[in-house]
C-alpha cells in the first residue's frame, strides 16, 4: 500500500473527522470539502459551469485545488486515475451538460471499482417552484440523478440542510467501501446553507463476522495445505483495497506463486520470485495459463467476482479445486460465506499459514526471461513487440505506465512493472482515450512519478487533446502514439478492408506546438523511434510526444493470439 | 419546409415503407435501414466497437453512408444538426464506452426536441447466459438502455426476431411525432436474424380530433379577431415540424407580425415585413419585448410548453391574453384542448381568417435598420459587435449559421438570418462544443451551404478537434474562434478573477496543419480580421479556421445584458 493510499484507507475504515461538531459551524459546501479532505483528497479535477459556479468560488478558496481540465469526460478518467493512484478521486461539473457529459468516465469507474465523487450543481431549490424551463434541463430535475443512479454506488441530493452532513457521510463512506463512484448533488443555493448538526459519529464500517471468518479461513487453509499444486490469482481489489502487503504475506509465508490479471497488473512487483505471469485465460502467455489451469487449488483474491464464471463456467478452471475471495462475499468450491472482508480473510489465513509443498513459479514469463539488449535496426519499420523491448530497457522505478485500449494495452501485457512502478489501464470496461486524461490525474497524485502513456491514433483522437492541461500545471509524460491510420484491433477482429475502420491521418507530433508546450516527434524506423524515446526519457523538464507510425497491418503477438479467439464471436 | 424536410415529414405521416412484405424476406437489420431510409435518412454518424461490428458490414454494404466521427460525443452532435436540417438523424455506436459517451448529445437532442435514432449494438443473446463479465459492460445487461429511457422518448432492445419489425416502427414513429430521441438497440448475434414477419400496415400517427380541433380554432379566431394588438411568438416545433409556409400563410392573411425565440431563429427569413424580431423576455431586444408584452393577444405557436411558465409565471404576459398552441396541447387563457396537432390548428385558424386590425413591426429591429457598411479600423483591437456587423454583410442565401455557447450565440442573435439561410445552436440545452460537429452534421445533410461557425475556446477545446472530419470529407466551413483564453460568459456572471475561468490558450490556427487540411489564420486587429474572413468567405475550396484574438473583458451588448440581469441568481 502506497503512503496516499494508506491515509485515504484510514480515514475511510476510521471514519476519522476533521471537525468538531461543538465549535465549528461549516456550511453544507465547507463540510463536503473538510470530509472529501478527510478521504486524502487534494485536488479537484473539472469545468466550471452556471450552476455550480457558487461551489467553485468556494473550492477556490479551501485547501483542494482545482484541476481544470478541456472537457468533463477527461476530468472524469483523471479523477478516476488519481483514485487508482491515491485512494479516492472527485470530478465537480455543472448541471446536465456537465454530467451527462461524464457518464462514460464514471461508468468505467464504476466497471472498473474505482471510487470517484461526483459533484455537481443544480438549479437551486427556490428557482424549481412553478417548474421552469431553466436552460440544461432535460426531463424533470431528478432526471441527472436517476442517471448516475445507474452507474454510482450512491447518489444523494443536498436538498434538505438538517441531513445533509449524514448524507454526505453517507455517500462518501460507500465510496470508499466500495471503492466505486458516488453522486452528490448541490442545488446552488444550498451551497451556503447550514447543515444545522453534524453526525456526532463517523458511520462504522461494516465488521467480518468472527465465526465466519474463522470457519471461512480454517477450510481454505486445510484446503490448500492438501493440495499440491496451489496457485494464487491476484486481481483488482488487492490494489484498490491497498492489500499489497497482506497478499505478499500470505504468499511469502506460505510459499505460493502469484498470476495477476490485467487490471491488476501492478499488485506485485514483476520481478519477484514468486511472480508466475499474468493470467487472462486465452489471452495470457501459455506458460501461465497452463500454471493456472494444471493447479490443483486456485485462489481467486481480490478478482471482480464475475471472473470466477469467466474462469470457471468458461471452462479454464473447475469450481471443486477453486477459493475465491473478494470484498463482496468469500466462494469456496460450491458454498458461500458473507460478512467476511477480503483483508481480514487474507490476513487471518496468512496467521492461520497453509502449508502445501513449495511450488516453483514457470521460467517462461517475461521478467524472469530479460531479453538482451535490443539491437537497433536503425531503418527497419517499427515493430510494437521490438518497442516493447526497448521500452522495457527505459523504464524505471520512477515510471507509471498507462495504457490505453487496443494494441496499446495487449502489447504493454508483456512490460515488466518492477518494484513500485505503477500500471493503468481501463483493462476491463475497455474505454477508449483512457489514457492521456489518466496521466493528468496519475501525476496529480503522484507528482514524483513520470506518466508513459501508450495510446492508439483513434483513441488519441478522442481525448489526446487533454495534453493541453498537462502542459498548463507543467506536467511532464511521455506519450507514444501508435500511428496506423485507424481502429487497428478492430481490423484484426473483422478482416477485410473496411473504411469505417480507417480514420483521418493527424500530424500528432505538432499537438505540443498547437498546445503551447512540449516537444513532438515524429518517428518512422527503429532508429528514429529509438532517437526519439533516448531524447524523451532523458529530458524529464517537458511533455514529450511521439508519433510512432507503424506498417497498416503491425501488431503485436498477443494482440494477434486475442484476435484468433474472438473474431468467430464477433 | 425545405425539400428533405418534407420528404422525411411525408413518410413519418404516411407512415410509407419502401418494403413489399409478401416478396422481401430482410434481416432485422436490413429492416431497420429500410425504414431509416423512409424517414429521410441517407447517413449515419458513428464509431464502430466490436459489439456494433457486424451492423456497421451491413451498413457498410447498405444505400446509407457511415459517417466516422472522431468522438462518439461530436457524432450525437453532428446527427442532431442532421436532424434539425434535414428532418430526422442517426447515429451509431458500441455497447456502454459507446452509448454512454452518447448521453450529452442525445439529452441535447431531447430538450431541443431534435429527433436523432441512437443505434448501438450489445453482447449477442447467447453470449448472455451464466452472466458473465464481458468486456465493456456496466451493471446488468439492461443499465445502458435504463439510462437512455431517461433522455429518450422511446427505447428497445431487438432481442425477440417476431416482435422487432413491429418496435423498429413503434419507435421511429415516436421519434418522428415527437421530434425527441429513441433509442435501438441490437444485440449483435440477432443483426442477421430473421424478423418472421413483417408489419401489414404502417403505425398511423395520431389524428386530431374534429370537434376539439373546431372549437379550439374557432375560439382562438374569435379572441385574436377582438383584439387590437396581436403578436404571433414562433417557436422551435415550427421548424422541427416543418411548418414554416403554415405559420406564414396564417401571419401573412391576417396580417399578425411574426416574432421568432432564440431556438426557432430561422423559421422565418429576417427581412419578412412582418417579422418583428427576437422575442427572448429580458435578453431581447427591448423594441421587441415591448412590442409582445405590450400585445392584448399573444399567440405562442410551436414554442415549448413550458415557455409559458416562463413569460406568464415569469410576469412578462398575462395568461388572460394567451394562445399557447404546441405539439401536446392548445392553451387558451386558463384552459386546455387536448388531441389537436399544431400543424391541423395552425391550418385550421388560417383557414378561419382572423382578421384583426393591421398592426406594424417595430422598426428598430436589426432586420429593418441595415447598418451602414463598416468602415474598417486596421489597427484596432477585435470587438465582438464590430465582427457581427462585417458578419452580417458577408452571409448569403448560402451560409448555415452555427453558434456554439456563451458569447457565440448571444451576439449572433444580432445575425440577419436571410431567406433560405439556416441558423443552429444549442440555444435552451446551451452544451458547449456543439457547434463544430453541428458543422459536420448539416453540411452532410446539405451540401450546397456553407457552414459559418462561431465557437468560443471554451467550447472549441471541447469538440473542435473533430474539424478533422470536415477536412476528411472535403467540407468547407468557416470556423471563428473567438479567443479570449477563457469562459467569458462566466467571467461576466461572477465577477472577480477566478483563475477556474482561465484556460490554457491553444494556437488555435494550427488546427488545419494538424488535422491535415484547410486554412489557419490568426488575427488580433479589425484589419486583420477582415483580410481573413474576406479571404476564408472567397475560397470555397476548403476549411477556414480564423483565430480571432479579443481582448480579456470583451463581450456583446446582449451577453452584458443577460449577465446584468443572471448575475444575481448564479
Amino acid at each position: 500500500m502506497s503512503h496516499a493510499q494508506s491515509m485515504a484507507h484510514a480515514a475511510a475504515t476510521a471514519g476519522a473527522m476533521s471537525l468538531n461538531p461543538t465549535s465549528d459551524q461549516p456550511t453544507i459546501a465547507d463540510y463536503l470539502i473538510r470530509r472529501l479532505q478527510d478521504y486524502g483528497i487534494g485536488h479537484v479535477f473539472g469545468i466550471p459551469g452556471d450552476y455550480v459556479l457558487s461551489f467553485y468560488n468556494v473550492l477556490e478558496a479551501s485547501p483542494l485545488e482545482i484541476v481544470g481540465c478541456c472537457r468533463e469526460d477527461s476530468a472524469g478518467f483523471a479523477a478516476d486515475a488519481y483514485a487508482r493512484v491515491h485512494g479516492m478521486g472527485a470530478v465537480c461539473v455543472t448541471y446536465c451538460v456537465g454530467g451527462f457529459s461524464l457518464c462514460n468516465s464514471i461508468a468505467g469507474a464504476f466497471a472498473e471499482t474505482s471510487p470517484v465523487v461526483v459533484i455537481t450543481g443544480s438549479p437551486g431549490l427556490a428557482e424549481r417552484e412553478k417548474n421552469p424551463p431553466l436552460h440544461h434541463r432535460v426531463g424533470d430535475f431528478d432526471t441527472q440523478r436517476q442517471v448516475f443512479a445507474k452507474i454510482c454506488a450512491a447518489t444523494t441530493v443536498l436538498d434538505d440542510p438538517p441531513t445533509a452532513a449524514r448524507e454526505i457521510d453517507r455517500v462518501l463512506a460507500t465510496a470508499a467501501r466500495q471503492k466505486r463512484p458516488v453522486y452528490i448533488e448541490i442545488p446552488r443555493d444550498m451551497v451556503g446553507a447550514n447543515p444545522g448538526h453534524l453526525p456526532a459519529t463517523p458511520i462504522a464500517p461494516p465488521q467480518s463476522d468472527p465465526d465466519t471468518l474463522s470457519e471461512a479461513a480454517d477450510e481454505a487453509k486445510r484446503m490448500i495445505s492438501a493440495s499440491e499444486k496451489p496457485v494464487i490469482v491476484a486481481g483488482v481489489e488487492i490494489h484498490r483495497y491497498g492489500l499489497q502487503s497482506e497478499l505478499l504475506a500470505l504468499a511469502e509465508r506460505s510459499g505460493i506463486p502469484i498470476t495477476t490479471m490485467m487490471l491488476g497488473k501492478s499488485v506485485i512487483r514483476e520481478t519477484h520470485p514468486l511472480y508466475a505471469g499474468m493470467y487472462e485465460g486465452h489471452v495470457g502467455s501459455e506458460a501461465t495459463s497452463h500454471f493456472v489451469e494444471d493447479s490443483d487449488c486456485v485462489i481467486l483474491l481480490g478478482t471482480f467476482r464475475t471472473d470466477i464464471d469467466r474462469f470457471v463456467y468458461g471452462g479454464l478452471l473447475e469450481a471443486d479445486k477453486c477459493v475465491l475471495a473478494t470484498n463482496d462475499v468469500v466462494q469456496i468450491r460450491h458454498h458461500h460465506y458473507h460478512d467476511v472482508r477480503l483483508d481480514d480473510f487474507i490476513r487471518e489465513l496468512t496467521r492461520l499459514g497453509p502449508t502445501p509443498p513449495r511450488r516453483k513459479p514457470p521460467t517462461d514469463v517475461p521478467a524472469r526471461q530479460p531479453a538482451p539488449p535490443l539491437q537497433i535496426q536503425p531503418d527497419a519499420p517499427i515493430s510494437v513487440s521490438r518497442m516493447i523491448t526497448r521500452l522495457n530497457e527505459l523504464l524505471d522505478e520512477k515510471s507509471i505506465v498507462i495504457a490505453d485500449v487496443g494494441d496499446s494495452m495487449f502489447a504493454a501485457t508483456d512490460l515488466v512493472i518492477r518494484e513500485q512502478t505503477e500500471f493503468l489501464s481501463s483493462a476491463f470496461y475497455t474505454s477508449m482515450g483512457f489514457s492521456v486524461p489518466a496521466a493528468i490525474g496519475a501525476q496529480t497524485a503522484r507528482p514524483d512519478l513520470r506518466p508513459v502513456v501508450i495510446v492508439g491514433d483513434g483513441a488519441f483522437q478522442m481525448t489526446g487533446m487533454e495534453l493541453s492541461t498537462a502542459v498548463r500545471r507543467g506536467y511532464n509524460p511521455i506519450v507514444l502514439v501508435l500511428d496506423n491510420r485507424g481502429y487497428g484491433t478492430e481490423r484484426l477482429l473483422h478482416p477485410g478492408d473496411h473504411a469505417y475502420n480507417d480514420i483521418q491521418p493527424w500530424n500528432y507530433c505538432q499537438v505540443p506546438a498547437l498546445v503551447g508546450g512540449g516537444v513532438g516527434r515524429r518517428v518512422a524506423t527503429e532508429g528514429e523511434l529509438d532517437a526519439a524515446l533516448s531524447e524523451a526519457f532523458a529530458d524529464t523538464s517537458q511533455l514529450h510526444l511521439v508519433q510512432v507510425v507503424l506498417p497498416h497491418d503491425e501488431a503485436s503477438d498477443v494482440l494477434r493470439r486475442l484476435a484468433d479467439n474472438l473474431a468467430p464471436h464477433v
